[in-house]
């Protein structure tokens, strides 16, 4: 009799330049219930970075392997390094009833979608709604260049967001958090998260 | 151009006695900012009740009229008296983009989402879970007809509970009330309503 409920993969994501990391700390620093994910790196440790803390480190032909025997939920190369995010790091965990909150590029971010589909995928989207309304109400106010650029890049926003299961606007970071926030508790009361914790119940015999 | 985001129709519900009054009387002290549907009824006012703030009061063939007319989501018979919501005051408030939040038993639940199927059904349980949790791991301290009563009860609720969106367990009412509030703010960040949003601002031209 197992009655233990796992925890949930959240994915935090959005364009470059969101501010992903900006939330992210903010959310470590209010002490939210999150288990941050460790990535796997083929780059050398700085000073003070520990192994298992601030990073795993890996040799190339290790991390190949990794790959090899799909054991990264996504990697990619940046500057000759390899980066990653571990599966049996994020599996152990979720297997301990802890939530993991990972914070990952958009490429990143539909790689893990393609190998673990039950996470919820969150888009960090810049304030802009607001002040584009603004800017078009107003539209002689303001230079056509300017909210053309802008509606261009909400066009693009779209056709990525659509990925995700929840688009939160970083207008403040604190309202920001507030959401996601939300979105954790929100997400433990869905229905079929919970009619499956009654059936493990009712089940037993 | 119109770029007023509507409001969400919130449906709270769940098994008699636990507590949905309760918790939306504590939700309305707070200051929770949700609109608080207006019953259409029947019955005599009584002293101080208000037509328009605390029920519309109706004659029972005014009442007959708004049912042939699909004017109420739902509506049901008490000892003699009807009761129902009606549709064009949760519309307007909608439309005025404000969140209705509307409490009902079950069958009226059902009756909602029928004709009303874009509304959030939230399902209000006992505190039940843990506590059978605790009863089954222990079970030669508790009676077995205890455990068998409520392992009959849990899956009454199973059955119910399928037809909403979340179930949040009313174990204390203030985490009920929290719960339910991280439900609107996450339910506003909606992939397909922020699209919605988007659609709609970059399609202006």
């Amino acid at each position: 009799m197992d009655f233990k409920e796992k925890g949930l993969l959240f994915v935090l994501s959005g364009p470059s330049g969101v501010g992903k990391g900006t939330v992210c700390r903010a959310l470590r620093e209010r002490g939210t219930d999150l288990q941050y994910s460790i990535s796997v790196t083929t780059r050398k440790p700085r000073a003070g970075e520990q192994d298992g803390v601030h990073y795993f480190f890996k040799s190339k032909e290790e991390f190949q392997a990794m790959i090899a025997n799909h054991q990264l939920l996504e990697w990619a190369e940046y500057v000759g390094n390899f980066y990653g995010t571990p599966l049996q790091y994020v599996q152990d965990t979720l297997d301990e009833g802890k939530d993991v909150l990972l914070e990952i590029e958009v490429q990143g971010a539909l790689q893990v979608k393609q190998n673990f589909p039950e996470g919820i995928f969150i888009f960090l989207v810049p304030p802009s709604l607001g002040e584009l309304k603004k800017r078009i109400t107003n539209r002689g106010t303001e230079s056509l260049k300017l909210i053309e650029n802008r509606l261009n890049a909400a066009r693009d926003e779209i056709e990525m967001m659509k990925h995700y299961d929840y688009v939160i606007e970083n207008d403040q970071v604190d309202c920001a958090c507030d959401r996601i926030e939300a979105v954790v508790v929100a997400e433990h009361c869905q229905q079929a998260r919970i009619i499956e914790k009654y059936k493990r119940l009712t089940e037993v015999d």
